[in-house]
């Protein structure tokens, strides 16, 4: 098999001092280094940028390592053997976490096979990727979701987001969301079958979800933090649950909500936090429950796909300043059709 | 037997903005009530003041009715029957939920009967009322307290916080506790026993915590909110727990602390509310374990007495201004000798 010889992969140049720019960032050329034994070199089609990233750009002890400064940043990318040295032949479709790079040379034991006839290879990077076990996980383990649970969702039209609230949906819940436009607000209600939505950039949050929700809610899956928490925590009923799965709103700046955490106690709330990389052992539950609803299209997935890595930083920053992108941002690298013709890359 | 003919009650005269002044209360003479059947008339002896109070002064909707304008107040208190229609005994020493007056003519299924030779009277208001219970649901049922834990107990010289950092150590945690002066901080210490202490007026709680609790800290019991739960954020380890028990310090500002709640999604924490009130059934348990640990000395239970039913208000007040009181704040409305000379009263 010929190789193409050299790869580019994307380094971190210099920490982010709270947004992040494209001079934090740098595009490097190095040589492709072929498999050693038991190893697999992957030509990846598809990497993902997601908002856990921003946290491992800063130096801080944080639940994973920070990415080095000159070393090229890490995540999840899908992609196809080109060749191998273990048991995995050449043409499998894997995924991995060697994203925001071209190709990559990994142990073969570090890469999971992906099934491309059940989703398109980067759903494996959204609905059946982490996003989708983000979801999974946060309503049930952490939320525990009910039949009867009125359902606030925040960044709902986000890559965790929107499997959330159709998932909650799927289990007979009633479901609200917030997005960052009318457009995404119209495809909450009118295509992924929310029973309200509201675009969080027109006015209060607090006077939406009063409207939206008469009766208050009972769960708030929170991927924002901020102006929202402090709504929900105006609107949630007695005993409610707060899944604490991101505060988006609060990576880069400072927050000035939510300014008053008595509902906390007067509400008897459960406020719980968590990290999706915690729960991997709950990865075939997730699966033999979602990727049914994937695959009959009960779950829909949308994607923003960005293409070429050299558009990979700008991808990653508009996705955390949010608004630009509808579902889940991957990065597309190379066709995906390419392996048929990967013997001439 | 021969009763005396009027009582005096504490009324809501106004309701509270911000903190209570001596102004929002008044003190009215009314005629004694005898029982009819199924009563008991009850001296109480002694009446509790508690911050949980200040909730109810203010109309809101809560987890208890709002106290009604020109009626009198409620809440705990204790004293001994002096005339019963029931079949609780004249003599008979009872806990109940008519305080904040002299007398109370109360139907005898809503009173407690007390064994005052556990511990005195007052203490069926603190250690062994509605405070104790308070602690232990919240170190165990909320806060799931381990051995292992290293815990941080703020107001911890206060009516729940002194139980709660005692029961703590009677399991085998370590406990460190905050108060709002130094002679309260040695109390803890030398007293009851705390690992480490410090005075949240003196500097910031974060910067003692460190110096406290140098591995972090795996429990907190919250009692005030605002700087100290954002300093317990700060320094609590993963997975850490947080009671969310009461906000005094918020109970009459509006808050500017916690300002980031990141730690809660980064650190994988818990943080859960609860009302004492859901609680009662845990009541025999508390029972169980705690009266024995009382009984024989372990479990120290400071109180503070304020004499006179005049002087109620301003010792509720006090006692929600922090800083003057140790221990269980109680207004000794007789003496609990009195029972022996109660037929010349």
């Amino acid at each position: 098999m010929q190789l193409r010889t050299t790869s580019r992969e994307i380094r971190l140049r210099s920490r982010p001092s709270g947004w992040p720019t494209p001079e934090n960032f740098e595009l490097a050329e190095i040589p492709v280094r072929p498999p050693d034994d038991g190893e697999i070199l992957v030509r990846n089609t598809h990497m993902s940028v997601d908002p856990y990233m921003r946290g491992r750009m800063s130096d801080a002890k944080s639940y994973v390592p920070p990415y080095e400064l000159g070393e090229p940043l890490q995540g999840a990318a899908v992609g196809f053997v080109t060749a191998s040295r273990s048991e995995i032949a050449a043409g499998t479709w894997v995924r991995h976490d060697r994203g925001w790079r071209d190709y990559a040379t990994i142990p073969a034991k570090r890469a999971q096979i992906i099934d491309i006839n059940i989703v398109p290879p980067s759903a494996y990077l959204g609905v059946l990727g982490m996003p989708g076990l983000t979801a999974f996980v946060g309503l049930h383990d952490i939320g525990g979701l009910k039949k009867s649970d009125i359902a606030f969702i925040s960044s709902a039209a986000g890559a965790v987001g929107s499997v959330a609230g159709q998932l909650a949906k799927s289990h007979g819940a009633t479901v609200i969301g917030s997005a960052g436009s009318d457009e995404k607000v119209a495809f909450l209600r009118d295509e992924l079958g929310f029973d309200g939505a509201f675009n969080y950039k027109d006015g209060k949050p607090v006077g939406h979800l009063r409207r939206l929700a008469p009766n208050g809610i009972d769960l708030y899956f929170d991927n924002v933090g901020g102006e929202q928490l402090e709504a929900a925590l105006s609107v949630i009923n007695d005993y409610g649950r707060i899944v604490a799965c991101g505060m988006i709103s609060q990576y880069n700046e400072a927050p000035s909500a939510p300014r008053n955490l008595m509902p906390i106690v007067r509400k008897r709330l459960t406020m719980r936090g968590f990290i999706v990389f915690d729960h991997q052992a709950r990865t075939p539950d997730f699966v033999r429950e979602v990727a049914p609803l994937v695959k009959t299209g009960r779950i829909k997935f949308p994607e923003s796909i960005v293409d070429g890595l050299e558009n990979s930083p700008q991808a990653f920053i508009d996705m955390l300043l949010g608004g630009k992108y509808l579902g889940k941002v991957v990065v597309r690298l190379a066709d995906a059709d390419a392996r048929s013709s990967n013997k001439s890359m």
